[in-house]
């Protein structure tokens, strides 16, 4: 079912210090520009690897649920991972077959690539918050 | 400096569950062999993704430095993130002229992949424990 690691979500508690240090320290070569995704309380911002991509995430408005991770690591950290899939549908079908949690009401959301998405509950999943998202069917990752 | 985005570094209690729900679960379809890093504590599995791996972690030993970890999180979950690089000396030295804490005595160990590795302080990126590795140079991952 899961194919590519399309990224790893990485909470911060400002985008602009997090880009200033995977540009200037790590010396990653292209941060995409900040957007708002107002309907997930977070502000979004995508640093490209040669293989896979690193999303900062910041809290967006005051009931971001983002802003729970960061009372307990105010520096950031790793937030999820998220893999691709071919058909969200049928994963998430398969998924709560086995008896997977999707939270929130299950149905999916559109995400920062533009495509289906749910979460997957860290408690069946070892501990790990994991995105699937439908893989873009123009190939742009 | 960085380039691939080599491995996710997931903590498990028990790397054959980690395993089972990949393969069960996820539909991942190929973990290598588990085997020991004494040096480092840790057993390790790796299991293939299209453009990247995530490399489960198991506390080897009663100094393992992964049972802090999951005295915190006893499902397990993310550890680190680890990026190639071409030099991983190079690196190190560039890193630390930037005021970057490497973690221990900052010497490179022979790391899962059989290059040099090493680790930058949390503290400096960001929250996240980040693993350096030097690109294999006959180009295996």
């Amino acid at each position: 079912m899961i194919g590519r690691l399309n990224h790893v979500g990485v909470a911060t508690p400002s985008i602009e210090a997090s880009v200033a240090m995977y540009r200037d320290l790590l010396g990653a070569t292209k941060a995409h520009e900040p957007f708002d995704l107002p309907a997930q309380g977070v502000r979004v911002c995508f640093v490209d690897l040669p293989n896979s991509q690193i999303e900062l995430i910041e809290p967006l408005g005051d009931d971001s649920p983002v802003l729970g991770f960061l009372a307990k690591n105010p520096k950031g950290g790793q937030h999820h991972v998220c893999f691709e899939v071919e058909d969200i549908i049928a994963a998430r079908d398969a998924l709560r077959a086995k008896g997977v949690t999707i939270l929130g009401t299950g149905e999916p959301r559109i995400g920062a690539h533009g495509t289906p998405i749910i979460f997957l509950h860290p408690k069946d999943m070892g501990g790990m918050l994991v995105e699937l998202m439908e893989t873009p069917k123009d190939g742009a990752h």
